[in-house]
């Protein structure tokens, strides 16, 4: 610790993102990317975009790229918000739209996105985690208290299991005192996106990553979606920390994305249909599975200790994230693969629990 | 303002950057861009990393670009930050290395980037002004003086106006008790960056962005440069906001500037000359030219308003820069463009003061 650091910058904790391993022949299970990657439309797009316009500044309010996401979930572009990833998004929401001290704390679940409690920290945000309940699941019942704010991923991460719409419209109706923040970083994997309900609930705020059904984690985009008071709420944030948080080719990358709907229909069907096939062969072995509607599975083994297994799928090339954490160390969370590194790991799981 | 809000973001007052004015035939003068554009090899580069790798997260350190950074100006890989352009490095540094209330306000001049004041609201830092001289030169002299932190632009902006190297080591010799930042965004048009002095001083941070000289201002990439313990400050903000500022484009276009020394050391001799040839032009329209070290000048008219010569020169299909503010509301900030852009600009100058 430094006495030029400001004060507070001592008691960061700051997250963990799952490795990035730099050896070439692994199989990289733990980050929850896709197998599939970008569309070639999307490469040729970005392709296009290398040219002497990138001596300019890109667009600040990137209105082309707010449009077309707008068009997609039938919205206008003032409930659309953009962002460099959807961490910079989550940031700017902890620090805009959920520091309400006075109302009360922000409420999460204790099983949850490990850097909710990281941006508390960093805005200074009261927070209380709310316990999911014995068989993993969010009971929204159990944010009916005063609170500063919510926030809970849905599907939820690392457990992969969803809300329904319903249930989140019937909590809506009866909680619009703060901001309702539905971190979706994985509904295209088997959910339905409740930004169609952004129309209804001002206080309802949606976050969407293009790293995980759009293949884009490599380049970084993110978007949040509400009605026009909160978006104006983060265009004030933003315009205050960065003008400029996308570039001309993560921006092209974008708008490509949402223009190949075939290829994103696709590879969001291989990636689901690969999960029913990847838990149905982890149950053959033994394992318990959580219902997942992600492009990932959290499972654990009735004899095995997981951080073993971990291990020693890691001495035979496969990478896999465990949480050293109360409630789920019994756990691992394993991402979907495509087929050929699917079989591969579950061939490595069978050899090792037949040890 | 809405309910919604985090108290403080009703208050803020967001930084406006320079128009990004979205039509075709237009000479942008206006936001300090390079008009030679990223060399071949770069664009080749960045095509080299199209692929399915997009699917994957970056390095979240960018170790690699950290390399080539720290081996360009002889540093340790430890004594580098890198970021999403550097108003985010700006924004990391506000926070994490400037908030010192305890110590005194943070010092800038009154002419100077107007982003600082704003990063100051965003995170409740006191701030002071220090007036330029007459002659609008920054007096160092006037910042000895109790203070939470000290930053300025070298040369700085809008004025153009440089600092030499001498000067600031003086400074520096006795101005340890905070950090002082010295933003070089315009160092690379006449200057010598101060990142030779990093190893003697612990408080010195020198931040620099690659949308200038290096004319990637559309891929927004900025760094950081300073002691072991300033920079591990900047990373726990960082890892507390954002892992993956940076995707893999990014990283590979920042690389391969750094690695084609030679078109960085013709284009930046372009702009130099360029900048002599426009200035010697305005002064036989009977302009003043403040002796300019960036790419940029910064100009007044004896008989002409400054505002009144903007719109008209609007009028003619050239933008450029004026700022409605005390001291300097007879000025105009001229981007240096390429020899057809600047004769064109001279052209309309020579018509509208000859009218």
């Amino acid at each position: 610790m430094s006495s030029y650091w400001s004060d507070f910058v001592k008691d960061l904790e700051p997250y963990s993102p799952g490795e990035q391993p730099d050896i070439g022949n692994i199989t990289k299970l733990n980050t929850n990317e896709n197998p599939y990657g970008p569309s070639p439309a999307l490469l040729e797009a970005v392709r296009n975009q290398l040219n002497d316009d990138l001596r300019l500044y890109p667009p600040p309010a990137a209105l082309r790229l707010k449009q077309v996401i707008a068009d997609y979930y039938q919205l206008s572009t003032e409930q659309v918000f953009v962002g460099n990833g959807s961490d910079e998004v989550l940031a700017h929401v902890f620090n805009g739209l959920l520091n309400h001290r006075e109302k009360g704390p922000l409420l999460f679940p204790d099983i949850s996105y490990s850097f909710y409690p990281v941006y508390c920290q960093l805005y200074d945000i009261s927070f209380e985690k709310i316990p999911l309940s014995e068989d993993f699941c969010i009971g929204l019942e159990d944010y009916k208290r005063p609170n500063g704010g919510i926030i809970f991923p849905n599907p939820n991460a690392p457990t992969g299991m969803l809300l329904g719409l319903e249930a989140i419209e019937n909590f809506l109706q009866c909680s619009q005192q703060s901001v309702v923040v539905i971190d979706e970083a994985y509904i295209d994997f088997g959910g339905q996106t409740a930004a169609s309900l952004i129309d209804q609930y001002s206080n309802l705020l949606v976050v969407q990553s293009m790293s995980k059904s759009r293949s884009l984690a490599g380049m970084r985009i993110g978007y949040a979606m509400g009605s026009a008071e909160l978006i104006a709420g983060l265009e004030r944030i933003k315009n205050s920390f960065n003008s400029y948080p996308l570039g001309h080719l993560q921006i092209a990358a974008a708008i490509a994305s949402f223009e190949d709907e075939d290829y994103f229909q696709k590879t969001r069907q291989l990636v689901i249909s690969e999960r029913q096939r990847l838990t149905a062969q982890l149950e053959r072995l033994g394992f318990e599975v959580l219902p997942s509607q992600a492009n990932f599975v959290f499972t654990r083994h009735p004899h095995q200790s997981a951080e073993e297994l971990a291990s020693r799928l890691r001495e035979l090339g496969i990478v896999v994230r465990h949480f050293k954490q109360p409630r789920i160390q019994d756990f691992l969370r394993i991402t979907v693969g495509d087929e050929s590194q699917n079989s591969l790991l579950i061939d490595a799981l069978k050899s090792i629990v037949s040890d």
